[in-house]
Protein backbone atom coordinates (compact mmCIF):
# COMPACT_ATOMS: atom_id res chain seq x y z
CA UNK A 1 0.00 0.00 0.00
CA UNK A 2 1.10 3.58 -1.07
CA UNK A 3 3.28 4.92 2.11
CA UNK A 4 1.67 8.43 2.67
CA UNK A 5 2.95 8.98 6.07
CA UNK A 6 6.49 8.81 6.98
CA UNK A 7 7.69 8.72 10.57
CA UNK A 8 11.16 9.33 11.73
CA UNK A 9 12.29 8.91 14.78
CA UNK A 10 15.82 9.29 15.50
CA UNK A 11 19.11 9.50 17.98
CA UNK A 12 19.89 13.13 18.63
CA UNK A 13 22.63 14.26 15.95
CA UNK A 14 22.02 11.30 13.88
CA UNK A 15 21.06 13.72 10.78
CA UNK A 16 17.28 12.33 11.45
CA UNK A 17 15.43 15.59 11.43
CA UNK A 18 17.70 16.76 8.41
CA UNK A 19 16.81 13.11 6.64
CA UNK A 20 12.97 14.21 7.43
CA UNK A 21 13.49 17.25 5.65
CA UNK A 22 15.12 16.28 2.72
CA UNK A 23 12.56 12.98 2.42
CA UNK A 24 9.55 16.04 2.66
CA UNK A 25 11.14 17.87 0.02
CA UNK A 26 12.30 15.44 -2.35
CA UNK A 27 8.27 13.52 -2.10
CA UNK A 28 6.89 16.81 -1.77
CA UNK A 29 4.95 15.90 1.30
CA UNK A 30 4.82 18.61 4.41
CA UNK A 31 6.99 18.10 7.32
CA UNK A 32 5.91 18.43 10.89
CA UNK A 33 8.37 19.28 13.36
CA UNK A 34 8.15 22.14 15.82
CA UNK A 35 5.35 23.26 13.97
CA UNK A 36 3.59 20.12 15.82
CA UNK A 37 4.67 21.56 19.34
CA UNK A 38 2.73 24.48 18.33
CA UNK A 39 -0.46 22.60 17.15
CA UNK A 40 -0.35 20.57 20.01
CA UNK A 41 0.08 23.65 22.36
CA UNK A 42 -3.03 25.33 20.90
CA UNK A 43 -5.35 22.33 21.12
CA UNK A 44 -4.65 21.83 24.61
CA UNK A 45 -4.18 25.38 25.95
CA UNK A 46 -0.74 24.86 27.50
CA UNK A 47 1.83 27.58 27.46
CA UNK A 48 4.02 26.52 23.64
CA UNK A 49 7.35 26.52 25.77
CA UNK A 50 5.63 24.00 28.87
CA UNK A 51 5.24 21.60 26.13
CA UNK A 52 8.47 21.96 24.42
CA UNK A 53 9.95 21.29 27.44
CA UNK A 54 7.16 18.59 28.13
CA UNK A 55 8.31 16.77 25.46
CA UNK A 56 12.30 17.14 25.72
CA UNK A 57 12.30 15.54 28.90
CA UNK A 58 9.79 13.42 29.65
CA UNK A 59 7.87 13.24 32.79
CA UNK A 60 9.21 12.50 36.65
CA UNK A 61 6.89 12.53 39.23
CA UNK A 62 8.83 14.21 41.49
CA UNK A 63 9.52 17.13 38.70
CA UNK A 64 8.61 20.79 38.47
CA UNK A 65 6.81 19.90 35.53
CA UNK A 66 4.56 17.38 37.11
CA UNK A 67 3.70 19.95 40.06
CA UNK A 68 2.91 22.44 37.73
CA UNK A 69 0.88 19.53 36.33
CA UNK A 70 -1.30 19.14 39.32
CA UNK A 71 -2.58 22.42 39.81
CA UNK A 72 -3.50 23.02 36.34
CA UNK A 73 -6.57 22.44 34.64
CA UNK A 74 -6.22 23.18 31.51
CA UNK A 75 -9.27 22.19 29.01
CA UNK A 76 -8.78 18.59 30.37
CA UNK A 77 -9.09 19.97 33.68
CA UNK A 78 -8.55 17.35 36.63
CA UNK A 79 -5.86 15.06 34.58
CA UNK A 80 -2.68 14.99 34.46
CA UNK A 81 -0.60 17.30 32.92
CA UNK A 82 1.34 14.00 30.82
CA UNK A 83 -2.24 13.26 30.08
CA UNK A 84 -3.32 16.27 28.81
CA UNK A 85 0.02 16.68 26.71
CA UNK A 86 -0.18 13.10 25.09
CA UNK A 87 -3.95 13.40 24.30
CA UNK A 88 -4.30 16.91 22.41
CA UNK A 89 -0.82 15.48 20.68
CA UNK A 90 -2.46 12.53 19.51
CA UNK A 91 -5.23 14.37 18.26
CA UNK A 92 -2.76 16.38 16.49
CA UNK A 93 -1.02 13.67 14.98
CA UNK A 94 -4.03 11.24 13.67
CA UNK A 95 -5.52 14.71 12.29
CA UNK A 96 -2.29 15.28 10.38
CA UNK A 97 -2.23 11.60 9.20
CA UNK A 98 -5.65 11.77 8.17
CA UNK A 99 -4.37 14.29 5.42
CA UNK A 100 -1.59 12.24 4.41
CA UNK A 101 1.92 13.17 2.47
CA UNK A 102 3.61 14.31 5.48
CA UNK A 103 6.81 13.29 7.35
CA UNK A 104 6.60 13.72 11.20
CA UNK A 105 9.52 13.56 12.99
CA UNK A 106 9.44 12.16 16.63
CA UNK A 107 6.66 13.14 19.47
CA UNK A 108 5.82 8.85 19.05
CA UNK A 109 4.35 9.21 16.13
CA UNK A 110 5.20 5.84 15.09
CA UNK A 111 3.50 4.30 17.97
CA UNK A 112 0.07 6.23 17.59
CA UNK A 113 0.07 5.47 14.04
CA UNK A 114 1.08 2.04 14.56
CA UNK A 115 -2.08 0.52 12.71
CA UNK A 116 -1.82 2.52 9.92
CA UNK A 117 -1.15 0.72 6.73
CA UNK A 118 -0.23 3.49 4.79
CA UNK A 119 2.58 4.85 7.19
CA UNK A 120 6.08 3.69 7.27
CA UNK A 121 8.08 4.14 10.23
CA UNK A 122 11.22 4.73 10.24
CA UNK A 123 14.90 5.18 12.66
CA UNK A 124 17.39 7.05 12.19
CA UNK A 125 21.00 6.36 14.52
CA UNK A 126 24.57 6.72 14.08
CA UNK A 127 27.50 5.91 16.39
CA UNK A 128 29.12 8.48 18.76
CA UNK A 129 31.95 10.30 16.56
CA UNK A 130 29.79 10.95 13.97
CA UNK A 131 26.92 12.67 16.48
CA UNK A 132 29.51 14.54 18.80
CA UNK A 133 30.45 16.21 15.59
CA UNK A 134 27.49 16.64 14.13
CA UNK A 135 25.83 18.44 17.38
CA UNK A 136 29.22 20.18 17.83
CA UNK A 137 28.96 21.91 14.48
CA UNK A 138 25.22 22.90 14.37
CA UNK A 139 24.51 23.79 17.62
CA UNK A 140 27.82 24.69 19.08
CA UNK A 141 30.00 23.70 22.35
CA UNK A 142 28.61 24.16 26.00
CA UNK A 143 30.48 23.18 29.41
CA UNK A 144 29.47 19.27 29.00
CA UNK A 145 31.64 17.44 26.66
CA UNK A 146 29.70 16.20 23.32
CA UNK A 147 29.41 12.48 24.52
CA UNK A 148 28.09 13.50 27.75
CA UNK A 149 25.41 15.80 26.21
CA UNK A 150 24.40 12.29 23.81
CA UNK A 151 23.88 10.00 26.73
CA UNK A 152 21.67 12.76 28.21
CA UNK A 153 19.34 12.93 25.38
CA UNK A 154 20.25 9.03 24.71
CA UNK A 155 18.58 8.46 28.31
CA UNK A 156 15.50 11.17 27.75
CA UNK A 157 14.42 10.04 24.92
CA UNK A 158 14.17 6.48 25.92
CA UNK A 159 12.57 7.46 29.22
CA UNK A 160 9.77 9.86 27.35
CA UNK A 161 9.30 6.89 24.21
CA UNK A 162 8.77 4.28 27.41
CA UNK A 163 6.72 6.81 29.35
CA UNK A 164 4.34 7.21 26.04
CA UNK A 165 4.09 4.14 24.56
CA UNK A 166 5.19 1.72 27.09
CA UNK A 167 7.60 -0.31 24.41
CA UNK A 168 11.59 0.36 24.18
CA UNK A 169 12.78 3.08 21.84
CA UNK A 170 15.25 1.77 19.14
CA UNK A 171 14.03 -2.27 18.76
CA UNK A 172 14.05 -2.95 15.19
CA UNK A 173 10.98 -4.78 14.82
CA UNK A 174 8.88 -1.02 15.68
CA UNK A 175 10.06 0.15 12.54
CA UNK A 176 9.98 -0.76 9.34
CA UNK A 177 13.82 0.54 8.02
CA UNK A 178 16.15 1.72 10.51
CA UNK A 179 19.36 2.61 8.84
CA UNK A 180 22.98 4.57 10.43
CA UNK A 181 23.43 7.75 8.83
CA UNK A 182 27.37 7.51 9.96
CA UNK A 183 27.82 4.52 7.90
CA UNK A 184 25.20 5.07 4.74
CA UNK A 185 25.40 8.75 4.81
CA UNK A 186 22.69 11.34 4.90
CA UNK A 187 21.96 11.40 1.44
CA UNK A 188 21.97 8.01 0.60
CA UNK A 189 19.44 7.61 3.49
CA UNK A 190 17.36 10.10 2.35
CA UNK A 191 17.42 8.27 -1.36
CA UNK A 192 16.54 4.92 0.23
CA UNK A 193 13.35 5.86 1.90
CA UNK A 194 12.22 8.11 -1.45
CA UNK A 195 12.75 5.08 -2.84
CA UNK A 196 11.05 2.79 -0.77
CA UNK A 197 7.88 5.53 -0.76
CA UNK A 198 8.12 5.41 -4.84
CA UNK A 199 7.96 1.36 -4.53
CA UNK A 200 5.06 1.50 -2.31
CA UNK A 201 3.02 3.34 -5.24
CA UNK A 202 3.38 0.30 -8.04
CA UNK B 1 34.85 2.34 2.95
CA UNK B 2 33.42 -0.27 0.60
CA UNK B 3 31.68 -2.94 2.55
CA UNK B 4 32.89 -6.53 1.53
CA UNK B 5 31.20 -8.33 4.51
CA UNK B 6 27.71 -8.59 4.86
CA UNK B 7 26.27 -10.54 8.14
CA UNK B 8 22.42 -10.79 7.69
CA UNK B 9 20.38 -11.63 10.70
CA UNK B 10 17.32 -12.47 10.29
CA UNK B 11 13.51 -13.59 12.14
CA UNK B 12 12.83 -17.00 11.35
CA UNK B 13 10.26 -16.59 8.41
CA UNK B 14 11.13 -12.97 7.33
CA UNK B 15 13.30 -14.28 4.13
CA UNK B 16 16.42 -13.07 5.95
CA UNK B 17 18.48 -15.96 4.67
CA UNK B 18 16.52 -15.85 0.92
CA UNK B 19 17.78 -12.11 1.00
CA UNK B 20 20.77 -12.85 1.90
CA UNK B 21 21.51 -15.42 -1.28
CA UNK B 22 19.79 -13.12 -3.73
CA UNK B 23 22.49 -10.21 -2.30
CA UNK B 24 25.45 -12.33 -3.18
CA UNK B 25 24.13 -13.65 -6.22
CA UNK B 26 23.84 -10.00 -7.63
CA UNK B 27 27.17 -9.10 -5.64
CA UNK B 28 28.84 -12.04 -6.81
CA UNK B 29 29.91 -12.77 -3.16
CA UNK B 30 29.79 -15.92 -1.62
CA UNK B 31 26.89 -17.08 0.48
CA UNK B 32 27.83 -18.87 4.02
CA UNK B 33 24.97 -20.51 5.52
CA UNK B 34 24.64 -24.35 7.05
CA UNK B 35 28.23 -24.45 5.04
CA UNK B 36 29.28 -22.69 7.73
CA UNK B 37 28.77 -24.93 10.28
CA UNK B 38 30.56 -27.76 8.39
CA UNK B 39 33.48 -25.57 8.56
CA UNK B 40 33.00 -24.82 12.32
CA UNK B 41 32.21 -28.84 13.04
CA UNK B 42 35.41 -29.29 11.60
CA UNK B 43 37.63 -26.88 13.04
CA UNK B 44 36.09 -27.79 16.70
CA UNK B 45 36.30 -31.82 15.84
CA UNK B 46 32.31 -31.83 16.62
CA UNK B 47 30.15 -33.80 14.87
CA UNK B 48 28.08 -31.54 12.22
CA UNK B 49 24.91 -32.53 13.78
CA UNK B 50 25.74 -31.45 17.76
CA UNK B 51 27.01 -27.84 16.46
CA UNK B 52 23.55 -27.38 14.34
CA UNK B 53 21.70 -28.47 17.18
CA UNK B 54 23.52 -25.90 19.81
CA UNK B 55 23.52 -23.36 17.29
CA UNK B 56 19.63 -23.64 16.96
CA UNK B 57 18.60 -24.00 20.69
CA UNK B 58 21.19 -22.44 22.87
CA UNK B 59 22.82 -23.20 25.81
CA UNK B 60 20.64 -24.03 29.27
CA UNK B 61 23.20 -25.26 32.00
CA UNK B 62 20.69 -27.95 32.74
CA UNK B 63 20.34 -29.09 29.42
CA UNK B 64 21.48 -32.09 27.30
CA UNK B 65 23.64 -30.37 25.38
CA UNK B 66 25.84 -29.03 28.29
CA UNK B 67 25.73 -32.56 29.78
CA UNK B 68 27.92 -33.88 26.60
CA UNK B 69 29.84 -30.46 26.82
CA UNK B 70 30.86 -31.43 30.23
CA UNK B 71 32.18 -34.78 29.55
CA UNK B 72 33.85 -34.10 25.98
CA UNK B 73 37.30 -32.87 25.66
CA UNK B 74 37.09 -31.91 21.85
CA UNK B 75 40.22 -30.20 20.70
CA UNK B 76 39.49 -27.80 23.32
CA UNK B 77 39.82 -30.00 26.54
CA UNK B 78 38.62 -28.76 29.46
CA UNK B 79 36.21 -25.94 28.61
CA UNK B 80 32.49 -26.11 28.20
CA UNK B 81 30.95 -27.58 25.19
CA UNK B 82 29.56 -23.91 24.37
CA UNK B 83 33.10 -22.10 24.60
CA UNK B 84 34.32 -24.55 21.88
CA UNK B 85 32.15 -24.03 19.51
CA UNK B 86 31.96 -20.52 19.85
CA UNK B 87 35.75 -20.29 19.47
CA UNK B 88 35.71 -22.48 16.73
CA UNK B 89 33.04 -20.58 15.16
CA UNK B 90 34.74 -17.21 15.77
CA UNK B 91 37.86 -18.39 14.09
CA UNK B 92 35.96 -19.40 11.26
CA UNK B 93 34.04 -16.91 10.46
CA UNK B 94 36.84 -13.97 11.29
CA UNK B 95 38.48 -16.57 7.77
CA UNK B 96 35.93 -15.86 5.64
CA UNK B 97 35.77 -12.50 6.56
CA UNK B 98 40.20 -11.89 5.97
CA UNK B 99 39.24 -13.05 2.41
CA UNK B 100 36.05 -10.67 2.10
CA UNK B 101 33.37 -10.64 -0.49
CA UNK B 102 30.83 -12.50 1.10
CA UNK B 103 27.35 -13.01 2.68
CA UNK B 104 26.94 -14.31 6.27
CA UNK B 105 23.93 -15.64 7.73
CA UNK B 106 23.71 -15.64 11.65
CA UNK B 107 25.92 -17.54 13.82
CA UNK B 108 26.24 -14.30 15.52
CA UNK B 109 28.63 -12.77 12.93
CA UNK B 110 27.37 -9.35 13.34
CA UNK B 111 28.72 -9.56 16.69
CA UNK B 112 32.19 -11.33 15.81
CA UNK B 113 32.98 -8.75 12.80
CA UNK B 114 31.82 -5.57 15.11
CA UNK B 115 35.22 -4.04 14.58
CA UNK B 116 35.84 -4.46 10.96
CA UNK B 117 34.83 -1.24 8.91
CA UNK B 118 34.50 -2.98 5.48
CA UNK B 119 31.63 -5.07 7.10
CA UNK B 120 27.76 -4.09 6.58
CA UNK B 121 25.17 -5.66 9.04
CA UNK B 122 22.10 -5.95 8.05
CA UNK B 123 18.23 -7.39 10.68
CA UNK B 124 14.93 -8.95 8.62
CA UNK B 125 12.42 -8.72 10.53
CA UNK B 126 8.75 -9.06 8.95
CA UNK B 127 5.14 -8.84 10.82
CA UNK B 128 3.19 -12.40 12.72
CA UNK B 129 1.51 -13.17 9.38
CA UNK B 130 4.03 -12.72 6.53
CA UNK B 131 6.22 -15.03 8.70
CA UNK B 132 3.68 -17.61 9.57
CA UNK B 133 2.43 -18.07 5.75
CA UNK B 134 6.05 -17.87 4.46
CA UNK B 135 6.76 -21.17 6.85
CA UNK B 136 3.80 -22.73 6.14
CA UNK B 137 4.68 -23.02 2.55
CA UNK B 138 8.35 -23.57 3.13
CA UNK B 139 8.84 -26.12 5.57
CA UNK B 140 4.78 -27.28 5.59
CA UNK B 141 2.92 -27.48 8.65
CA UNK B 142 3.28 -29.08 12.57
CA UNK B 143 1.65 -30.19 14.81
CA UNK B 144 2.06 -26.72 16.41
CA UNK B 145 0.48 -23.63 14.91
CA UNK B 146 2.72 -21.17 12.72
CA UNK B 147 2.68 -18.49 15.17
CA UNK B 148 3.20 -20.93 18.11
CA UNK B 149 6.80 -22.22 16.05
CA UNK B 150 7.86 -18.41 15.81
CA UNK B 151 7.52 -17.09 19.06
CA UNK B 152 9.30 -20.44 19.94
CA UNK B 153 12.31 -19.99 17.22
CA UNK B 154 12.12 -16.12 18.02
CA UNK B 155 12.60 -16.87 21.96
CA UNK B 156 15.61 -19.46 21.18
CA UNK B 157 17.46 -16.67 18.85
CA UNK B 158 16.93 -14.16 21.62
CA UNK B 159 18.50 -16.37 23.98
CA UNK B 160 21.42 -17.83 21.72
CA UNK B 161 22.21 -14.39 20.74
CA UNK B 162 22.57 -12.73 24.15
CA UNK B 163 24.31 -16.12 25.68
CA UNK B 164 26.74 -16.22 22.17
CA UNK B 165 27.18 -11.89 22.61
CA UNK B 166 25.94 -10.34 25.93
CA UNK B 167 23.48 -8.06 23.49
CA UNK B 168 20.01 -7.72 23.19
CA UNK B 169 18.85 -9.30 19.64
CA UNK B 170 16.93 -6.93 17.55
CA UNK B 171 18.58 -3.65 18.24
CA UNK B 172 18.49 -1.01 15.68
CA UNK B 173 21.68 0.39 17.21
CA UNK B 174 23.27 -3.40 16.56
CA UNK B 175 22.62 -2.76 13.00
CA UNK B 176 23.63 -1.08 9.87
CA UNK B 177 20.28 -1.06 8.36
CA UNK B 178 17.36 -3.09 9.96
CA UNK B 179 14.15 -4.05 6.89
CA UNK B 180 10.59 -5.18 7.68
CA UNK B 181 10.31 -7.86 4.90
CA UNK B 182 6.64 -7.84 5.25
CA UNK B 183 5.87 -4.25 4.45
CA UNK B 184 9.25 -3.29 1.98
CA UNK B 185 8.86 -6.68 0.06
CA UNK B 186 12.01 -9.34 -0.40
CA UNK B 187 12.92 -8.37 -3.43
CA UNK B 188 13.18 -4.21 -2.13
CA UNK B 189 15.20 -5.33 0.67
CA UNK B 190 17.66 -6.96 -1.85
CA UNK B 191 17.77 -3.80 -3.82
CA UNK B 192 18.39 -1.52 -1.04
CA UNK B 193 21.20 -3.89 -0.04
CA UNK B 194 22.79 -4.42 -2.93
CA UNK B 195 22.59 -0.29 -3.87
CA UNK B 196 24.55 0.39 -0.01
CA UNK B 197 27.36 -2.15 -0.96
CA UNK B 198 27.33 -0.40 -4.65
CA UNK B 199 27.31 2.96 -2.81
CA UNK B 200 29.87 2.02 -0.17
CA UNK B 201 32.87 1.75 -3.22
CA UNK B 202 32.40 5.75 -4.11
Amino acid sequence: MEKKIITISREFGSGGRSIGRMVAEKLGYKFYDQELILHVAKESGLAKEVVAEYEEYATHKNSFLYAIAMSNGGIYGGMSFANQVQIAQAKVINNLAEQGNCVIVGRGADYLLRERKDCLNVFIHADMKFRADRIVRLYGETNKTPEERLRDKDAKRKVYYKSFTMRDWGVCQNYHVSLDSSVIGVEHCVDIIVKIVEDSRE
